[in-house]
């Protein structure tokens, strides 16, 4: 099969790759066909080395079951799913406590000893797939795992109707935090510096505002119930925690690897919350999209065949680029 | 009256320092006899420029009121009472969303622009008094404000029976954070470094282990449910960070204002809840006290008298000294 083939030094697009061999998957496990995959900064990222990553890259993505390991679950065949992208090992007291996606033994598709969706095919547990409704299509459904990321705020905070939230940073995740957040009925304003972006939330009702002109009177209201900080930057943290109130919350979505140099003291005095915050449910998201409460289709910046990957990599590399896809059917 | 007076490089014993003058308090205002006061670390920090802090230091109290502002409420004139030490305005936003004590504009008593406790007299809004149940001492009482903040725990974190809690730091206000989680149903363990105050925790059924002993093993299991930080030192959150369960919760209590310099990474991997946490409620401190639930006086190194303030403090200051009261009714 094609994939996109990272040996830890250089990408390249192998025509060759083995693919996963139906008679050969572990026990549970199913082979995809990829409709659609999105090109995530976390993959950019990979691509300069993060987590030590090597093989085949790729974790967000619409497949279509081909086929089932013998003696699995065979309910999914021919469906359309999405896929959790952490492989839990399901027996451990994390994943007995209900938190899979935190498993210490875990894998992770195409981010941690597990090949990725950037290829013609995919292997995955059939308990991390979930079917796709009909009503949405494949472009949309791409944006499931990082929809979820979004949601994983409403999991872990109670969001109340009419509290005002503040997203920082403008990127794919922030615009799908304040997105999600609007749709939860938060009174919302996102910060970024990309006028392009922040139209995108603007033409669905949400405020936005440009970095340059915000940084002061955030800081001087102090008046937000919860912010969102995604921007990608150590500096975004200092911001939050300058715009938060007191007993407000803070939703960190950056893995910031940089040391951050700061005094905590400011959240014990004003009793902020910090609420780390990763990975969410396909459930959740799925849901949004197939009632249309978050339309991701603005953040869509171009499509190409998987036989121009590196060309797509390259485009998801350009400085405000938005979403990236991988149509492995198209030619 | 007699007051410690502190005027920002020394701190001296005054003699005739003008008492609250009943006559001339403020609307809704009353004046307390002090029948016993107790020194916190914050007290030394501000004998350090904490705060740029100058007057009356002391905030732990137990008085007796003396006398209420013309037309005030006179329902507690002559009861036995302990006074939360945030002064708010009770009319800001911050104030109606029942947040009084992060009202932007407090004052607070003995630490910021209001004079504190450790006098004959003092002088205190009514709103901030709560009477002291007759079960309950004079020495035990003037833990109420330290051991409000030890509750202020259970306020913000939903904290499970039988969930899995450590408490770095065996300070003053460790040690009631300690006691409050057991009392409260948790498994705690304690670390700290100084056997005597340890043993004050193993007497009354917790865990405890030394810190040299502990600080590898910790990182390594990473199964506690719930982390409290109250070592005062920036070392204690890197050491917390690291005990703490993916998805757990992180309580700061140590207002450190020397910075961090880590990365903030790992709480998001692991999605970490951080508490910042300060002050709490008198309510459930006194009702503790009141049915013994937990039971400070062996955290009790000393009481001198008032005319004995400055060896106090001294005494206060020694490494590993525990409370030490004011009792300024004694000679």
């Amino acid at each position: 099969m094609r994939a996109l083939c990272w040996d830890g030094e250089q990408l390249t697009l192998a025509e060759d790759r083995p693919a996963p061999d139906p008679a050969g998957l572990p026990a549970g496990w199913a082979r995809l066909r990829v409709r659609m995959a999105g090109v995530c900064s976390t993959d950019l990222e990979i691509l300069r080395g993060y987590m030590g990553f090597t093989g085949v890259p790729g974790h967000e993505l619409v497949g279509e079951v081909e086929a089932v390991a013998p003696g699995g679950d065979e309910r999914l065949l021919g469906q359309r799913v999405a896929c959790e992208i952490n492989f839990a090992c399901g027996a451990c007291p994390t994943c007995r406590r209900g938190l899979g996606r935190h498993c210490p033994t875990r894998s992770v598709l195409g981010i941690l000893d597990q090949d990725g969706c950037f290829a013609d095919y995919v292997a995955a547990p059939v308990v991390n797939l979930r079917a796709v409704p009909d009503e949405v299509s494949d472009r949309q459904a791409t944006f499931t795992e990082p929809l979820a990321a979004a949601h994983e705020i409403l999991e872990q905070v109670h969001v109340q109707p009419g509290s005002r939230a503040l997203v920082l940073g403008d990127g794919k995740l922030g615009l799908l935090c304040a997105l999600t957040l609007h749709a939860a009925g938060a009174e919302v304003t996102a910060i970024g510096k990309h006028p392009r972006k922040l139209a995108i939330l603007e033409r669905a009702g949400l405020h936005t505002r440009p970095l340059a002109e915000a940084r002061g009177q955030l800081t001087a209201a102090r008046d937000h119930d919860l912010v969102v900080e995604a921007t990608g930057s150590t500096a975004g943290l200092e911001l939050a925690m300058g715009a938060v109130r007191p007993r407000g919350t803070l939703v960190l979505k950056s893995t910031v690897a940089d040391s951050h140099s700061l005094s905590l003291a400011p959240l014990v005095i004003d009793e902020v919350t910090v609420v780390g915050s990763r990975c969410g449910p396909f459930g959740a998201a799925l849901s949004a999209l197939a009632r249309g409460a978050v339309d991701p289709e603005p953040l869509i910046d171009a499509v190409y065949p998987l036989s121009r990957g590196l060309e797509a990599i390259e485009h998801a590399r350009r400085p405000g680029a938005l979403k990236i896809l991988l149509d492995p059917l198209a030619e």
